[in-house]
């Protein structure tokens, strides 16, 4: 509860300062909060003040909180600012990051604020939408350090020292040797111009065995160039072999950990990227229905099994008590088997063709829990009911059903994956769909052959 | 299936090198492969094969490949082979890989590696292992360049040349000047060493205003500090201001991903850390019962307002059909605010204390999605049996479920976060019960206010 009032007053205070227009004080206390802060602090003032805000301060600073808050947010303050206001503050931030909100934008929006911007950034950022988003091209940035094979040490030296502010954003600190023409050629240190003499030509010192990747190679390949390599960065070219950017090892890392989350919110049935609460209402709930709208047809098509066998049910009116245990614990012991696969598929400890291997390794896993919990809930039947045969008929049901949904939940991802249908979106449903219809279907099935011992109750 | 295939071939080529004792192919072999690949050649060779890989390798490799793999995989690794290999290949790794696998062995195995190892490696993994391993004691690493304030430039460029081995693997490229009783007293970069004169002193020419941390503070203070600082790596201090290892923005970039990792897979109910396939099957089991028996209590409870209500189910069979539904839909509706909650937690979006602007925000989300919901189910429930009063009834039953999960799923994980309770582990289970048991309650209870109007279905 701390935590509630020192945000409140840290909101009220930077709502003052905006109402008072005192922009370096504002600029201050900003500057020393951290990245949640930050978004907490925009995600909970409302559009009024939002845009109040961002036109008081600097574009730099403007730009930094675009960065740090979440795409979906900053594209919402984008929309809202003035187009000649949104594109000065989109000219302060790095190419990658300019790209990925222009490319949320409405066309005619995105065109407007592109040509109000500075042409050199506009022109990286029409470079960098030509490209998929998840591909090399669509993730390199523009800010890099490339001079030509011919210069001397001495011009080099010279333009990093008059562009010295501009350059001190660059996160890569290697120096790029091109052709006239743009091909790359070769890569320096910068310590390498220090221990050179002033008068020789680049080519000369260039280091000419260098890793590169072509502008369309995806995110996956990317990781795994990273994961065999200890660089920082690598540029990238195009069929010509001319550089036309460099990827990031700490933007990979970022798309990620994206992507990690982005599969996580999917599987528990938030589709569509992030949902933020400060999202209108209807487009929130319309975009968890679309994914519970599907889920409600897979149910009643699973309970349609209990509606067929309803004349067991209405001899055994005890078994109603049992049917949703039983269709809810075979999806717990399933979804442990999807997290596993999901997280072995990750970090590569299985491939999707292994379907084979992961039966038999969740065939053991799942018979056992299958008989454990089969026990438990028999006994749990027995005692309440006094009868032998119902006890045998849930725990049997249960058992088999958590053997079959274990054996599914640690296959259904893998041949999903194989089928490239995303696993994170599909494997929940389609898993918990199969494991009730059929513990539904064993329940009832088993009661209708022990009918006689299980009269009356 | 070509993965599988070319996967065999890979694991086939490897034990036969393996067992013809070309450690030099095999080296090269293994160089070339990517982190996923090694990942995924390690943990399908069985313990004598993965025993024989590494007594091959040289420590270097060994202690390389070690590090890309699950620590879970490489402490059964460490455990089986010989103490003194063992000690070996530790001593190749940097501190905090050293000492989070040590961590994970019984403490007899850990104190003998620890004898076997450089008695100087040994000393930085005691004391690592003294901390909390989720602090920044726990997670600092050992390997960064600190100098006396009264040395020379020459003498620091001296020794920077002769141990210039040692050197290349160091992550943090700054250079740290201490006393001579070790006090933190500023910091320089490489470069300063280039432009200063040999004779001068590093207390001549260091930085004094430095960013450093308490080896005490926490991986959540050690994220917002990097959320507002640019460096690469913060200096970690004792009481006095005695210099005793760096954080790398990189480690922490890494237990960041490591926490989501665990939070998402104890979500689905894998507790108590990673599982992978190859661990025994037993303990496979056990790890993933401990969570089901609970939730199989926790089902029992659920479903005993089902048994408490048994006559009216009897007079309308039909309801059984209803009951999964209505109790697994809830659940989905509650999930997803559940893990909008948990992701905004994480971003900073929201902080414990607002649970009510949360259930404000949820209300409307959850009026919206229960009524359209409840007018699905109810028009089907109709369409089925022909009754309105049915229809009715599970269509309010269902409506006011999916309003109640829906708050509840949006406000528990603030609650349980805000009691200092895992977020992650609870809130399913939590929150399953208790629209279960509503759900039940709600629709057994309409069913008998209109029970005049739904006899015989």
């Amino acid at each position: 509860m701390a935590i509630e009032t020192s945000n409140n007053t840290l909101q009220q205070k930077v709502t003052e300062l905006v109402d008072a227009g005192k922009k370096d004080q504002l600029s201050e206390l900003i500057e020393t909060l951290s990245c949640k802060e930050v978004t907490h602090l925009i995600v909970h003032l409302n559009q009024e003040e939002q845009t109040s805000l961002f036109k008081l301060l600097s574009p730099e600073q403007a730009a930094e909180i675009l960065e740090e808050i979440p795409d979906l947010q900053a594209v919402y303050i984008i929309e809202y600012l003035k187009t000649k206001e949104a594109a000065a503050i989109l000219d302060e931030m790095e190419s990658d990051d300019q790209a990925d909100l222009i490319m949320e934008l409405d066309n005619d929006e995105a065109e407007a604020i592109l040509q109000e911007m500075l042409p050199e950034e506009a022109a990286s950022v029409r470079r960098l939408l030509a490209y998929e988003s998840d591909c090399a091209g669509g993730m390199m940035c523009t800010e890099y350090f490339a001079f030509y094979e011919d210069q001397t040490i001495r011009s080099v030296t010279e333009d990093l020292r008059d562009n010295s502010a501009k350059y001190a954003a660059y996160k890569l600190k290697y120096i790029f040797v091109i052709s006239r023409s743009g091909v790359l050629k070769g890569v320096l240190q910068m310590q390498d111009l220090l221990l050179a003499g002033m008068d020789r030509k680049l080519s000369d010192i260039l280091v000419k065995e260098i890793s590169y990747v072509d502008h369309h190679i995806t995110l996956d390949e990317l990781i795994d160039f990273f994961d065999t390599n200890d660089w920082f960065g690598v540029p990238v070219v195009d069929e010509e072999r001319k550089l036309v950017g460099v990827v990031l090892r700490s933007d990979i890392r970022e798309a990620q950990a994206t992507r990690q989350t982005v599969e996580h919110l999917e599987s528990q049935g938030i589709i569509g990227g992030e949902e933020l609460r400060t999202m209108p209402v209807l487009l929130r709930a319309k975009r968890r229905l679309s994914w519970l709208s599907v889920n409600i047809l897979l149910n009643i098509v699973a309970a349609s099994v209990i509606a067929i066998n309803q004349d067991t049910l209405s001899s055994v009116i005890a078994l109603a008590v049992f049917l949703p245990i039983i269709s809810d614990m075979s999806g717990c012991s399933g979804n442990q088997a999807v997290a596993v696969s999901m997280r072995e598929l990750s970090i590569g400890a299985v491939y999707p063709g292994e379907v084979l291997r992961v039966l038999r390794q969740e065939l053991a896993v799942g018979l056992i829990n299958g008989i454990v919990l089969g026990l438990l809930i028999g006994m749990a039947a027995f005692l309440w009911k006094g009868n032998f045969y119902l006890g045998l008929v849930v725990g049997a049901a249960l058992t088999l059903n958590t053997l079959l949904a274990v054996c599914l939940g640690g296959t259904v991802p893998l041949i999903l994956k194989g089928l490239n249908v995303d696993p994170a979106l599909a494997s929940g449903p389609i898993l918990t769909t199969i494991t009730d219809m059929m513990g539904f279907f064993l329940t009832l099935t088993f009661a209708s052959m022990a009918l006689s011992h299980l009269g009356g109750l």
